[in-house]
């Protein structure tokens, strides 16, 4: 049957949507970090939704698993087939048409495939913004955006990708095109189908094309790394930017000096702007439309000084000063990778939780490997941290070894206070059992009972997301 | 079967919690506007989530029918049990707990029969602000507008109640209790399920707590009564006003002539503010916390003026006048009340499409009934018309017999445009069936799936949203 299935698919979508040779697969069976590799019988590459909804009919039809691929940027191995090589990667990378971008609406329609920075460089073009923001943005694609529920550095403004979606085209797992593509405001006709699909990693369908929300554009931005005298600060001080910042606040992001350090000995031309180190920095950033960005950023950090929730601050006085701040904090992902083996956490906290949290949880990992070294950052906005752990060099294989008491540890004080283990990078196969595992059985079975409804044979994305 | 249900409900319950007179049914059973009357077995009135679960559950176990109900203040029927008498009403309107404020988190949680106002007055307390506000919000319920997806006038600003929502406290229709009451911003740990229970009208589960977001106070507003040329222009100066509001617009509502001579007409007090006529106005309204909001307005003002999207402008100069602007667009819905019958449509349009909507539908509907008026006002920066019909009052039995050819002609000028036949209200009786009719067989078949999974002895809330 399978045999059968590629003759089929060869012969709907073209010999060139259909790779099934080894040197051809390998870029889509492994994720871009090396870290989940699988096999696959085939990689299809459909051109348009048509030919989308003919791959997974087939698929279905013949009882073979569908394995739906964006940029494959992916962090908790969601878009990596199993190793059983039985499923067909499905590509949505020739996806790529920008369907339509209404300014008046203030909307945009993709399709799976584009660059997330193509939609920003395209409501850019317009005179508009396309506020999701992530490290990968060169390469992730609006599908996978869309199938992992993304977040980022501006969701404290602007929400996760949940929140800039406002119709799907989704092909659903017997190959019917459900169209969704609706570009309104305000729809109460039902249950609204497309949440579902947001965030459900491909789990229940495959999401072709999104309509998505605009912003005007903040062309103006301010930019401050500030010092910070306690993690306790960084949440303190959060209420009186969003009211000082007149609505401007976009960016308010968390970086211990471990992190910083990785940055300053492995990215290229980084330098600590401060003359000493201090154990806390914020990357703090309001966005908008004239000289109100500088004149809200002073009075924000004139009354944080006051309350003494900041210690010390350097305002970026030029575009190229503004790139610096950042690449201190967008450059850590890229030089831990660099500096060697690390056990990544992805967690959000209640945000009073937050300081209790680095302050209970970094002594009970050290005391499991006194050599440890805590990598923290993060979207202190929105109470998420990325709670890193490295070891120098000559320690990769004790740190391996503990990893499992260690994430277990670091879980273990999340769910104590009511966190979540995975605050953006969503389950795949890395977090799928340990999230089960923190659900309650009501929220097991609930979960259970949306994939069975939508996907009762279990063929799409098998594995990833739900047990 | 059912008599032994309500000695079981008494028994557990309280026989204070069970209502079977019906005298004391009589105000559960009908909906506020008279338009919805059936019957029920019973009233049950839990104290609190452990009393919801046990009536559910036992309702269940006896395969009775369980009708959800807050402040019963909806529009399309959608808590008033059918006329067979058979089902059980369960009224939240006891579990009126607000659990906790927490203005760190910037969230509040609050069992499902808390009134919206109290949520509000709550959140002012705090010296915060719960931004959804609608013409029944000193008696509407929190669960209610979870259920329903409750709209209103700052929905362009701040959303819908989906957009509020941060976590849910769900009796499933097993009785069991979900408890996804989680406070945080970001948790990406699967199928978001609090969304599956927003806007489902009670045909999950019943909403028995909510965690709510909350936002800074905006103490000083300021608003303006402006006559506009053409719906053209108040949808062409949306961007205008939100560019130059500097992220202050917080209202922008139409209201035709017609809408305002009701008003001027029924409303004790209410004076137009212009010297003569005009076919179409907005009302405006920046909200902040200092005199931002005035400079704000009096820049967009003018640049409105400059654009000729503006005729002319009355700002209030002071909280009463602010009072009675506002009194002459909250007016309209009780004024249409008083005036005499009339057919309301509650939709939304792709923002691009309302001038042509308003400019085909009309003479349309007025070939089918000369004399009709066309009641006309609404959230324009959300697409959404409240498009009303209303008759002389010799001519009410003709607008009842035209009813259903003149809202099938509206509903279908909408569909073949894009937009949505319910954009707030829900669809309750009053709208399932026409909903059902617009949507493809695929939507239709995904509806019932979620339905048929979470319910699947289809006894919650039965008839209402899904056929």
């Amino acid at each position: 049957m399978p045999a059968n299935l590629l003759d089929r698919l060869r012969s709907t979508l073209g010999d060139g949507a259909v790779l099934t040779e080894p040197a051809d697969l390998a870029a889509y069976v492994a994720d871009w970090t090396g870290r989940f590799v699988g096999s696959a019988r085939a990689v299809v590459r459909p051109a348009d939704t048509a030919g989308v909804a003919t791959a997974v009919r087939l698929c279905t039809e013949a009882g073979v698993a569908v394995v739906p691929q964006g940029g494959n940027t992916g962090l908790a191995g969601g878009a990596t087939p199993d190793d059983t090589g039985a499923s067909v990667v499905l590509s949505l990378e020739r996806l790529r048409r920008v369907r339509e971008l209404d300014p008046v609406a203030d909307t945009i329609t993709v399709e799976a495939g584009v660059v997330l920075q193509a939609v920003q460089e395209a409501a850019t073009s317009a005179g508009r913004l396309f506020p999701l923001s992530l490290g990968s943005e060169g390469s992730c694609t609006i599908g996978g955006n869309v199938a992992t529920n993304a977040g980022g550095t501006a969701v404290l403004r602007y929400g996760m990708m949940r929140d800039l979606v406002l119709g799907l085209e989704v092909v659903l797992p017997d190959g019917r095109v459900w169209d969704g593509l609706r570009p309104l405001r305000k729809d109460n006709t039902g249950y609204d189908l497309k949440q579902l699909f947001i965030g459900a990693e491909g789990t229940l369908g495959v999401v072709t094309a999104a309509t998505l929300r605009l912003f005007p554009a903040t062309p103006r931005r301010a930019t401050a790394l500030v010092t910070l005298p306690s993690v306790d600060a960084a949440v303190s001080v959060l209420p009186l930017l969003r009211e000082h910042g007149g609505g401007l606040l976009t960016a308010w992001e968390l970086i211990n000096r471990q992190a910083l350090d990785l940055v300053l000995t492995h990215l290229p031309g980084a330098r600590d702007p401060f003359g000493v180190a201090h154990q806390w920095y914020g990357l703090l950033e309001f966005a908008g439309t004239s000289d109100e960005v500088d004149i809200e950023l002073e009075a924000a950090l004139t009354a944080a000084f006051e309350q003494e929730l900041i210690a010390d601050a350097v305002v970026a006085g030029s575009p190229a000063q503004r790139a610096s701040l950042w690449a201190l904090r967008e450059g850590i992902s890229e030089s831990q990778k660099v500096a060697g083996a690390s056990i990544k956490h992805d967690v959000t906290l209640p945000i009073a939780e937050l300081s209790d949290f680095v302050a209970e949880v970094g002594p009970r990992l050290v005391a499991l490997m006194p050599d440890l070294r805590l990598v923290t950052y993060g979207h202190v906005g929105d109470g998420n941290l990325h709670y890193n752990l490295a070891a120098p060099a000559d320690q990769e294989a004790t740190l391996r070894a503990a990893a499992g008491d260690l994430t277990r540890a670091v879980y273990s004080a999340v769910a104590t206070r009511g966190g979540s283990i995975s605050a953006e990078h969503g389950l795949g196969t890395l977090k799928r059992d340990a999230a089960a595992s923190y659900r309650s059985d009501v929220e097991n079975d609930l979960m259970r009972a949306v994939k069975n409804a939508l996907d009762p044979h279990g063929l799409m994305n098998p594995g990833k997301l739900v047990p």
